[in-house]
């Protein structure tokens, strides 16, 4: 269907735009409920405690960036760990085949960060199955014990969980995102994904985890203890605990990158959709406090205590000499920012592909285990298959920086495809970052760049912890490089370093990939320690942005919108300020009266499983559009909450019962559900009558019918709405606005010709 | 008089308290205004050109960038050059007296960027009054210049600019602010003030000049030769030029300390009132922009052209070998950041004490000149008196890295003080942060901190272009130094380095001083080019602010506040709940027919002269409280572009005549008065009728009576609205809520003793 306007433009609400909140995702309320035992706590409170509450958020706030830190340390010291374990057995059982064989083990054994003895024989390739084949075994057990724990335990830990702390964040609820558990599952399933060498890196998890300790604390409540402080009702409110997920995420950025005001960008450009001044204090505090306990864990490791060097879980090095870049390079910079975008495009445009593909097909549990293993045992063997099917060979000219690995070449030179393929992912980054020119060739370099590509674009989605943020930058240093070196043997005078292009690469490629420009900017001035290198990264974010923009969403995006939830954006598109309230709501409307029998909310509710009513009074008549004027809006939680504590109006002689604070308090934020609640009743209860006056939110946002859809989204989004009336001009109730009503009208800007595509092969 | 509440909270809502909107400054409208042909032009524009505004909105920004940064570039020349001018004048003048006073001429130049021979001669101090004063006379006349400049040409011009900005970005139109020629005088003037030995920076005013280059180059129209392009009529809106403007003040912080991501932050924490995610990269393009065009003026100017060196107007010098501090140390910058906090409002006190003196005597235009100039005199006079009356002499056991003076002191020694009062304050300022321990003697830093304290305060407000930044890092440095200096002393091993405490101590004051805590964190760590440093300045930052907060107001807030402007505060104070709409506004209303007489409406506006009405229908009572039915609401600006451009209701056989977008395009943003308009309107013309309906924004947002204020504020402040409607269940208008309202309670925290004490002294 399609809604004319006067100047003809037309407005697509296909069925396939018609995006639904997804599988039990859950909108939440960050409006203040106005009702008067609720304000009257609250009043108090802020009477009370102003110092207390202001004392107690920044404990949290610092405990947060704290134990975030600390669980980096840990992850990063597990996976250490636990592959120097595995290093031992793989040693052990190649021991048992042949001597001959264990040079292979070596090679196999340094992407796993051991130091490679280097050997002097030259040997042939093939008779390395035998150990390469228990290698592989190895890393497949790896990969299916984080997949049985994703799949069986917390099938909400599996990806990076970028997206749904995007959408938490957004104001949809997720179920058990940001529980305990999921974090635990996450944790222990990126060491093994790690560990068992897929193309995967451990930053975007960290943002995950980081947000369910700032989910976790803040809420000061250990259900299964049935432990909880009431000194924390403060923060039992969406809003509250939205604001400390969003502190949280940046506190994982900034352990991740080493970059705790790239981690307060980040949030404030992809994550927080609601930003206020305390925010951006609150938020950096926890970063800070974040990266120092990594720092400090690390100082403490290196046996050098308060000595700290910057740097997060991944490090670039340091670009301190980079000071300088001509006209040329800035136009070669805007240029590789247009070839990350459409690069990053075509991955997204797979990727969805590949998604969709797994969505239908890959459904049952086992199914999901056997893609990730699947995954798992091909990454190994193409990655043994290609590297000794080549023999990049140099001869040993630096010894310092960089590892270097003999394989099949002769005494005295080294495998530069060794480097790349056998290095782990950020050790691999970090040669490409700062190896001289001409180190590697082209060759190898466009092969790794086709096999990491490839690798990334099929494991990304796979049912085990997993983030996207080194393999994109991995990706795109390599295709950087290539840049880089042909650039330099094209003008050496103009083009002196092809180390700055991989940078410059890498850059494009995240952005291309993941769509953002200021976090991102800023994560690269602090990982490289250069402020000197903000510009030419900023002008190649923008381009590869909205190049990408044109062809696909983001990643992030993508996957949301592939789970079926739907995302307020920032702004509508300015042609919506054509429609007005009337053309976006829906109508009719379920109402309640002031005073109702329980029965009859039984049967409306069952009619209308919606999650909030209008409470209305006066004439109702829905055949002329009347359906009474509007004098407040109950939740169903709130009526579920009267039913279950027996808030009935009272009969004669009765006392009216009332519910007080702490029982609201005591709800947050696992509400009753009002079905089962009102399945649960018993006759009697049927009977008794609700009375919602002293219950309801008394003073709703209201908007009138011809209030242009810009202006509807705005009130909306930037109060943090989950439903919104709509009114004529005498007050009477004619439709109501939710998140669903206003996310099915998407336009189609001109040029998604990429995705179009792929859909439709799909 | 108060508000009673039920647990018998008091809200002061005195005649001091009550607010009033400033002289002549006018409330923004942020609302997209629902007038159909301004609905209808801007959907046409999103239809046609999307990627024209993305390109136009960019550019725009990167010129933006490159002008402020060029305009940086030139202060600093301009300062540069003068100077040097200055000093050759003053040389020759020193020629004609004695030989022999040239070594105190010589002195009295350095901190005009001139290095010092070093003489051997031990002299007295008294016969050098004659060089001396003509050295006094030659600044004063600087200082002259830049007060007439000021005063007489653009007052505006005067001060830091910091808080007009932040008032029009919160949504209040300071008059001539955003002027080219307020520009122009801002510019030239802190040359002048600078040149003229007064104690200011130059940082603030590049915020000012920054932001007017902005909302100049976003405009599009050069008014004085009859320019306008009808390209930049989607950015001729308050909302689109706020951005703008945003833009462009970061920028100016960019420029300042060669921070990008800190101007960013500088804007998203104590400027932009309204955050949105484009906000942040377009913001960050502008400012990356702004530096780079900065530091490569500056490579031209030394002869290697895109050699980049990180900086800006000031440079802290490099932290680099900073990368450890101890659990002692963080303590103690703790401590720092309360005596910061107290130092800060004991400023702020006494500066808002000589302000309101100011601004009871010091009126007329000439006083003001003689103010600047007698404060100009006193700087130099006393600067100079208690350099002779010091001898605080060292052995020279450093010359490579700062200038250092002989003066009073035997050969072979220099004067530690001479360092101090007569380098420029960015040169003193490297001095203390990076200078060995026990350079300084406590008595001369203690001394220095007083003059520097005492010196500011008396300066900043006074009618001439001056910035706040520097004194207050000046005066942090050294009290900083003061205190790393005894901790030395008390245990080298804990406390290696008194120049880290000079840092710290800086941070501290300003933070005291300004009460920001993200953005000086940032700027201090891109400044100082040490990531590591964010740690101990942010936990500095957060007890200065706070505690500064209890005590008085920052100095930025302060100054609006004495300016009679009403500043909306992000959130408000939570006891404000327990307020509803009926409490909090303005009634009874002005209110209009749907069609009404031109005399009519003249009547209406000479007895309440607001600036919108509701528009109205239906039953009006007003001593039942009914206004009629809310259907719409008309801004005084648009009844005057209706009367201006006749748009009556026609006469019988007349068409109905049309406001086009030009015609609303053509009015932004000075827009026809309606009083003028009226007054000259004939007699004719006010026998016809004017129909609002066509005009009116016809879906005002609303708000019942009884809406707590909290949520009419979120409402207000969110959607940046000028006036709100509220309306009874009927949707009957009741009364009319604007931030004249919203602003008249502000609730006395607890503990704001000081500054209580001191508006009592006065």
């Amino acid at each position: 269907m399609g809604f004319g306007f006067e100047d003809g433009v037309e407005v697509q609400v296909g069925a396939l735009l018609v995006l639904l909140t997804g599988a039990g995702a859950q909108g939440m309320e960050y409006d203040t409920p106005e009702v008067s035992a609720i304000k009257k706590d609250m009043a108090n409170l802020a009477h009370q405690g102003h110092w207390k509450v202001v004392i107690l958020r920044y404990t949290l706030l610092i405990a947060i960036g704290c134990t975030t830190g600390v669980t980096a340390s840990l992850i990063d010291f597990l996976t250490t760990t636990i592959c120097s374990i595995k290093f031992a057995f793989i040693q052990r059982c190649i021991l048992l085949f042949e001597l001959n064989w264990l040079k292979w083990a070596y090679l196999y054994s340094v992407p796993y960060y051991y130091e490679l003895p280097v050997f002097n024989a030259h040997s042939s390739s093939w008779p390395v199955l035998r150990p390469a084949s228990v290698w592989t075994l190895i890393n497949c057990s790896f990969v299916l014990v984080a997949a049985i724990l994703t799949v069986y335990s917390a099938p909400a830990a599996g990806g990076s969980g970028i997206p749904q702390i995007k959408c938490y964040l957004n104001g949809l609820n997720v179920p058990l995102i940001l529980r305990a558990r999921t974090m635990v599952v996450k944790g222990i399933g990126i060491v093994l994904s790690v560990c068992g060498g897929l193309v995967v890196g451990k930053e975007g998890p960290m943002v995950h985890i980081g947000s369910v300790i700032a989910a976790g604390f803040s809420q000061g409540r250990v259900r299964c203890f049935g432990l909880s402080s009431r000194c924390f009702r403060r923060f039992r409110r969406d809003a509250e605990k939205r604001d400390f997920v969003s502190a949280g995420a940046a506190a994982g950025v900034a352990a991740a990158f080493g970059a705790p005001v790239g981690g307060l960008l980040f949030t404030l450009e992809e994550g927080a959709s609601f930003i206020f001044q305390r925010l951006t204090w609150n938020t950096l505090l926890a970063s800070i406090f974040s990266m120092f306990t990594l720092v400090f864990s690390r100082s403490l490791i290196d046996g050098q205590p308060f000595k700290f060097t910057p740097g997060g879980l991944v490090s670039f090095g340091m670009f301190e000499n980079v000071t300088s870049y001509n006209a040329y390079e800035l136009m070669v910079f805007v240029l590789m920012g247009i070839i990350g975008g459409l690069l990053g495009a075509l991955f997204v445009a797979l990727n969805r592909v590949l998604s969709k593909y797994r969505q239908a097909y890959v459904k049952s549990q086992p199914a999901k285990i056997v893609d990730a293993v699947l995954i798992g045992a091909f990454t190994t063997v193409l990655s043994f298959a290609i590297l000794i099917s080549m023999s990049d060979c140099h001869s040993l000219f630096q010894k310092d920086t960089f590892e270097f690995h003999q394989i099949v070449c002769p005494n005295g030179e080294f495998n530069r495809a060794g480097t790349l393929f056998f290095a782990a992912p950020v050790k691999a980054l970090n040669v490409l970052l700062h190896d001289p020119p001409q180190s590697f060739s082209n060759y190898t370099l466009f092969v790794f760049a086709l096999y990491t590509f490839f690798i990334a674009c099929i494991t990304y989605g796979i049912s085990v912890p997993c983030g996207l943020f080194i393999p994109s930058l991995l990706l795109g240093a390599t295709w950087g490089r290539v840049i880089g070196e042909l650039l330099y043997t094209f003008s050496p005078q103009n083009f002196p370093d092809p180390a700055k292009f991989a940078l410059i690469g890498a850059a494009a490629q995240l952005g291309g990939i993941v769509r953002m420009i200021a976090s991102l900017t800023v994560v690269l001035m602090e990982a490289t320690g250069n402020v000197i290198l903000g510009l030419p990264v900023l002008i190649t974010l923008v381009p590869a942005k909205y190049v990408g923009d044109c062809l696909t969403e983001g990643i992030y995006d993508t996957h949301i919108a592939l789970s079926g939830m739907a995302l307020l954006p920032w702004e509508v598109n300015a042609r919506c300020i054509q429609l007005c309230a009337l053309d976006v709501m829906t109508s009719p409307v379920a109402v309640l009266d002031t005073v109702m029998p329980v029965r009859d909310v039984y049967h409306l509710v069952f009619n209308h499983p919606h999650h909030a009513f209008p409470v209305v009074e006066g004439d109702r008549d829905p055949n002329n559009f009347k359906y009474g004027r509007l004098i407040g809006m109950i939740s169903a939680q709130h009526i579920a909450l009267m039913i279950k504590k027996k808030i009935y109006y009272p009969l004669n002689g009765e006392d009216m019962p009332r519910l007080t604070a702490d029982d609201f308090d005591d709800a947050y934020p696992r509400f009753y559900k009002l079905k089962d609640v009102l399945l649960n009743a018993s006759d009697d209860e049927f009977d008794r009558s609700l009375d919602f006056r002293p219950y309801m939110n008394h003073a709703p946002y209201r908007v009138p019918l011809d209030m242009s859809m810009t202006r509807v989204f705005a009130l909306f989004r930037r109060l943090g709405l989950r439903h919104l009336p709509v009114v004529d001009n005498s007050n009477q109730v004619r439709g109501m606005i939710t998140r669903k009503d206003l996310c099915r009208f998407r336009f189609a800007p001109a040029g998604k010709v990429v995705e179009r595509l792929f859909s439709r092969i799909y």
